[in-house]
């Protein structure tokens, strides 16, 4: 999919991987409206640090994204390399310096040259076309095992309005912006304040319901840029119609890209969406479903197509939601298990098992204890994921 | 080891598992000073609350335990079997019924069936013996690949106070009281008061810091039975020296048996501890050494004996802990990995993998940011834990 004056491109930089894309560049032919959301870690890495700053003036005009090495816990000397990668490529692009966002994902700790940045540089901004996002999706992926995009076109009172997003992330990835980065261009025209609060309304209903295994990372960041170039009615305070259009449209592609990560999680075999209903409040609803989508003892049981919801209950009483155990009903899918606290029995474990062997199923556990509802998407917890994460450096 | 006046057995009952000891009987000669410490799951198994009640009187005459139903989430079915069981105990001992303690471990949500107690309930008292106790350490195993016990005898102003401990878990485990039960007798003469507080004491330093896999249970207790017989003068709050060696000697016992279930942790191969030290208060110091003991990312690094310290500063990063980056220095038993949030660099990565291969190893993460020491024992995270856990029922 095209974007009005969005261009992209991907060379191997040889950063850290050989033989691979591993640099990426997102370029919009005009400054850009620009919003982010960046990770809750105590510990940010440099790229977070200048992004952060960077966005305070709400606008940016080009991404370069790097994997292999996340350039996290590195010190001054991380800060200059980042802010020298950054100086390479504004160079290049003829662009203020200060219109660079910069993302990297890879391994924490270990310094980030800047010598493949300038050996890479000119044909990165050389390579620039409008069909190279699908080749940034691709620099940008460390364990993921495929590209993760997602695109959408509407109409904002009858302009037509393209965005496109692209994610990676398939380990460390939990609620509060997990080791993901997801870049979106649109070429949508939108004020800074309506854009700002539509990404983090989103992000709040996307890519924090996700968790592959309960650890957040240093890199993570969700970027949009807004360039304008459809030339819709602005999207500002005044024009409520066009603010829905586009936050819906923006919170489906978050939606999908979360759901595209969780897929990938490292080792999994299936996706799970764990929903809360019936909950006295929303947060005790989210944390319900946060905390059994994150049992190591759950998800095993996943993996193992083992209807095992002892350890679903046993997770949601460890959970800061209030229940009442004598209350609480669990499905599989359709299939009910426990009625009241109390195992159904008969065949249900066979059918809810037989739910189990799909690709993905919903637990459903109904605490009739009020109105409110939360979903978590999770994945099962494989003898993969534990050798992928044993290997991952070596 | 023997403790005045108190005898053990365990049979075969057939309860789930078959041809292997499934059910234990500790019993006290009198009438025994009793406190205990329970889950602090939501949802609490039929043994657990009926527990919690007798124990208000702080006496008990004898422990009844089975492995193989956990008799959780069963509702009235399951209180009603609990309370036949403790009937037909009480019956044979000749004892007052609420003079029992129950415990059971296994599987959540499967009816309790009262037959095999009923058939084993005479052969379980008549096999009653100062040689009983390593059989119902045997008995109450789930997972676990060893049993646990451990003793200690202690002079109390001149008289010789003895002190056995066993307990049983090795997955489920995490603060405030995992999937375990530990049992303690000591012939102490000690009032409830008094052994109520040390316990409690106790079970914070020790079974409070110990995870596996972050997950908790609806059954865990720790029982402890004194039964006087060894005519100490009383432990009580006009007796501080004494209160003093029982407490340290029982501290011992809990921590042995603590390390104990860690290193028998489901899969493990091997037992870490977490130190944080230079915390501003130890709240957050307990948090921070939790939290990278219960990251999944960190324990298949050690499994992988990958001394990959940015999954363990990553999650340090979401704990509760405050701590500054470009403080944090981060060592493997004595070598040195990060100085000051940064690569040390040259050959410590290798020196620290040396120290990996051991079968345990300490991780000191000291922020200089206080003088607040927290210490967390846990184990890694392997690919036969998912093995274990995904086959547990089948």
């Amino acid at each position: 999919m095209k974007v009005k004056g969005f261009t992209a491109s991907a060379v191997q930089a040889g950063i850290r991987y050989k033989d691979r894309l591993d640099l990426g560049l997102i370029y919009s032919e005009v400054v850009a409206i620009a919003a982010g959301v960046f990770t809750t870690n105590k510990v940010k890495a440099a790229p977070v640090l200048i992004d952060m700053e960077r966005l305070k003036q709400g606008k940016a005009q080009a991404i370069l994204v790097n994997s292999g090495i996340a350039n996290a816990c590195t010190g001054e000397q991380g800060m200059t390399a980042a802010l020298a990668t950054s100086k390479e490529i504004s160079e290049q692009l003829g662009i203020p310096d200060e219109m660079v966002q910069l993302a990297s994902t890879g391994v924490i700790g270990e310094p980030l040259s800047v010598e493949p940045f300038k050996r890479s540089g000119a044909e990165l901004t050389e390579k620039l076309s409008v069909d190279g996002f699908e080749d940034v999706a691709a620099a940008i992926m460390t364990t993921d095992t495929v590209p993760k995009t997602s695109s959408k076109t509407v109409t904002i009172q009858d302009r037509e309005v393209s965005i496109f997003g692209m994610a990676k992330g398939s380990g460390m990835i939990m609620p509060d912006m997990a080791t993901m980065l997801c870049f979106v261009v649109t070429d949508a025209q939108i004020v800074f304040p309506e854009l700002k609060e539509i990404i983090k309304t989103g992000v709040d209903q996307s890519f924090n319901r996700i968790t592959v295994d309960g650890d957040t990372s240093t890199n993570d960041m969700v970027l949009v840029l807004a360039n304008g170039a459809a030339e819709n009615q602005w999207i500002d305070e005044d024009n409520p119609e066009g603010k829905e259009i586009f936050s819906e449209a923006l919170l489906e592609i978050f939606k999908d890209l979360a759901l595209q990560i969780v897929a990938d999680g490292e080792g999994a075999t299936k996706q799970v969406t764990i929903q809360i209903k019936g909950a006295r409040d929303v947060d005790g609803a989210v944390d319900a479903a946060q905390t059994v989508a994150n049992s190591a003892l759950v998800k095993t049981a996943f993996y193992g197509e083992d209807a095992n919801w002892g350890r679903i209950i046993a997770a949601l009483g460890r959970s800061d939601c209030f229940f009442e155990q004598e209350k609480v009903d669990i499905f599989f899918d359709d299939v009910q298990l426990v009625r009241q606290g109390i195992a159904v029995g008969g065949d249900a474990e066979e059918r809810a098992q037989e739910k189990m062997r799909k690709d993905s199923f919903t637990v459903i556990i109904d605490l009739h204890d009020g109105s409110e509802i939360a979903e978590v998407y999770t994945c099962d917890f494989s003898v993969d994921y534990v050798k992928i994460n044993a290997d991952y450096r070596s």
